[in-house]
């Protein structure tokens, strides 16, 4: 229920003002040499108050436990920690629940939550994956591919929260990669964005916009060169066909819905036994969630072709 | 690789031309009664050619082997065939990839594929998740949810292949179905319906809609009322909150790309060898996938839905 | 819940008397080539009433159904069923419970069971696994992997019937296959073997007694030649260290008990509703498990050998 | 690769010198109260060196970091570590393989390995599988269910190591837990049991004397009494009939082979290269692993049976 992937996994643990969060990365192969470095650099991207060339370096550090010996991977887990600090629970003292949050539908499940922070489903918990994330993005890079992601929002109004759409673009995918049906390379990908708190809709190649088009202006003509091999002129599938990669780039949309919390705004709501109340939002909480997305939707990606990439090991005879 | 859901499984084998397509079905509760009129109605209208009224019953039968006694499931297995008729496989002799199917990819990944039609990519395997998702549609209805599903498409135009937006909503889910993170409810549901043959874009609630979006248009406030216990007054998370039902409608988009083969219309094209040549496709297929994929996306957000519901057994000490 | 194997896996369905029993083998890798009379001679030895030389070749016919073309792999799920013939279930008509049989467990779990028959828990069942198994046994034999069995067993005594020691081992398994915990090779093989009907201990090399040994007596010191390389001198680990095969055959012991079913015999038993009577136990079973046992132990064996054979793809960067 | 059971799931990290060693559970419903006192006198019972009465509380204490407030389960993943302390990688500085250690099968596997103990093989690790266990117990305890085992091994030699039985009983188990195929009761206990390091046999029941047993001496006649129910009058299955339990208690039996480290001795071996030596074991190890491996066999047990009892809950409709 807490495990990402079949071949390259991630169990994730912690909520937001527990002790710590982490998780244990199974399935990477032995004798990879890990950038520590570069791993820093990248969990730095999604870091609350992260500012490009002042980055805080004693923030989210990761302490890693087990699976790795003299900087080489062991094939063993790998268990890694994230210390929770700087937690305020005073913030978010009030019985009521936040509107477009999980305090209520974790509530219904649980029947019980950690009141203190968005807990288990707080996007705090997004640093576990981009740590999973930031090996798979160097293996994959080991192997030629590349990923990266951009965004654009609607223009800042002030007091108010925006959505965006960030774009994710990963090259060097070879053709092959991927599964007929249940792993479907499409489909795992949709799913695992899908999981990032705050996306609402995923979209492959042209997306949405394919409902509205006819088969004539679809069509991705193959051509072989002696340079370049069998690909596609064009590129409307996003690099998936019935699943599987076809070696063109893998492109795909993600649309973050606004934060719904909106520091200073006041709300109605009711508690868990029906009790009304104005709920007067606060918290530290950034107005447009995209920035900090970009490596977690890279991270997401990297996990997901990394699992294909050790799956495609096992196709042939 | 191809089994679905984690309590509620369907394990699907089958290419387009083989003697049989079919799957087994596992973790359907004892003593649930079938109702086999009713599947078979809902197998109807996924048929090619189908055309309500004047069914042709005698296509799609599936014959149940095994997990049913006396009409009401045993707990155990259930083994399931359909078998393949009328295959042309001289429909599709030619060595040319198709373009935006996945005969290319399937030969990237294995080195071979059955050439006779679409092999295990065709669209004939979603009959096999049809029967999966009639029993769980039987079981969610059982509990007072209701799955309906409409589409909407571009005007025809003659000769071409039309893409289709395909809305879906559940009625009548509980809050608290679903799971904090490897298998959000959201999470799933994307995943899934991206599984299907076509789709390129999946959006919950408004979807792609939020990333152009402020926050405060996005608030679905709590309330309370005697009638209807805890509740949101609007419903733009579609139903879905932290990856777990909130109690409203589900409401999902769907994207389907227009059908890859124009009956009649030629392409250039390559071969495995790099060879070219013009590709005239042929085959009996429609023109909009839609009508067809609406029993097929239901069943496989019936599947997707059934899961969770028994996965919310587990919940509670 | 009726999926063995993690790479390579079997998906079982199927009572002793339903119209069939089958399966679905996912994760045989694309261009592998099936020896199907080799697959029918397996087949005939764990068939009722087999005899060599005489086999009747009409029974327990293996229908396959998809992922295989002209011979050869395809990579996508192979489905096959088995249909069953000469059902009598009037054998089977006392709502008396058979000791040591599954009827009791089976009601107390589901409220309900196919009575006619073992149901799911016949051995029946393991002719499917015996379809899987062969295919495995095929493909390891093509890496240089053999395995085989044999058997001890008490003097009959008339009208009565008898356990039995099997003892199957599998030579020319390399080094470095298995895991290091959950899947340790020697876990995954108890396990698998302790699933077989009848089977109440397994033991790996020294087995049992190991537990009355001393440490001087149980060592398997190394050498190296350059014929064998690194080998040990011993095998009281039959063949496996640290749940990771050493290149030294593997050798288990599985104790079969004693058919709870000797035909004519009468005990007293109990209904599902506490009440009494006698049982008279009828039926056309063997007196010995072990003939008919020695494939279905060989198919297990190579199952998750085989699966082991895919998992060691994925250890080295 | 490294995570035991499906509905209550432990995914395991660490090797024997690494900073610590850990784990996630997940799956335990919410809102159950643990016992920390409790947790950590089971813990004490197999720490190195534990004398009862005298216990090194400083030793082997597990931080508990996530999926539990206030005392209570919160539903989410538990995740906790347990430091290494005292480690003395001196100890282990020779290049030549320790017979019947991991040594040699890891580096046949993976290439490489942590040559500071025995790593990921050591026993170090079920530590970790002793804080699933425990809490797992409490869990049934709650439920009317103990779990108990004893030992015997033969007469200390001086200077040598000696093998145990290990036998364990679970007593309250209810008729009806478990699963008719892959996950039968006591293929998953066997499986779980032969994965405890220096486990070599497991047997349920009468276990391998059944190998030599006649049926008529083999029979659990069923009889119904008002206070107890259906039952059995006789236990030679153990407990569990058909892979499910049948209310009697489980009795089990493990063998454990003699340590392979005797401290002094002095045996031949080889290196990664060939290269040949003579090794002088060292290191703090026990004589007999029976004392310790008593709470590491309760606690596999009990991860099982727990697993099984959540699984129960999917049974009906």
């Amino acid at each position: 229920m807490n495990t990402f992937g079949r071949y390259y996994s991630l169990t994730s643990f912690g909520e937001s003002h527990c002790p710590a969060i982490g998780g244990v990365i199974d399935g990477m192969p032995a004798g990879f040499e890990v950038d520590f470095d570069a791993l820093e650099r990248f969990m730095a991207r999604r870091r609350p108050g992260y500012n490009p060339g002042t980055a805080r370096r004693e923030d989210d550090r990761v302490e890693f436990l087990s699976g790795i010996y003299e900087g080489k991977t062991l094939g063993t887990p790998i268990g890694f920690i994230i210390r929770n600090q700087d937690a305020r629970p005073g913030d978010y003292s009030s019985p009521l629940y936040r509107p477009n949050h999980a305090d209520y539908t974790y509530d219904a499940k649980y029947g019980r939550r950690d009141p203190r922070g968005g807990g288990r489903a707080s996007a705090r918990e997004t640093a576990v994956r981009c740590v999973a994330g930031a090996l798979a993005l160097q293996a994959l890079a080991a192997k030629g591919i590349d990923i990266s992601s951009t965004y654009s929002a609607p223009v800042a109004v002030e007091g108010d929260s925006r959505g965006a759409l960030v774009t994710v673009v990963a090259r060097g995918v070879p053709a092959g990669w991927g599964s007929p049906l249940a792993d479907k390379l499409d489909a795992a990908l949709a799913g695992a964005l899908m999981g990032i708190p705050a996306v609402k809709a995923v979209g492959i190649g042209d997306g949405f916009a394919v409902a509205r088009a006819y088969g004539s202006d679809q069509t991705d003509i193959f051509a072989h060169t002696p340079e370049f091999g069998i690909h596609t002129l064009a590129n409307h599938s996003g690099g998936i066909q019935g699943g599987i990669s076809n070696g063109a780039p893998i492109r795909i949309d993600v649309a973050f819905k606004p934060l719904a919390t909106v520091p200073g705004r006041e709300v109605p709501s009711v508690g868990p036994h029906g009790e009304e109340g104005i709920l007067r939002m606060c918290g530290r909480h950034d107005g447009c969630a995209a920035p900090r997305a970009l490596p977690v939707v890279e991270a997401v990606v990297a996990c997901v072709l990394f699992d294909a990439a050790l799956g495609a090991r096992l196709d042939r005879w």
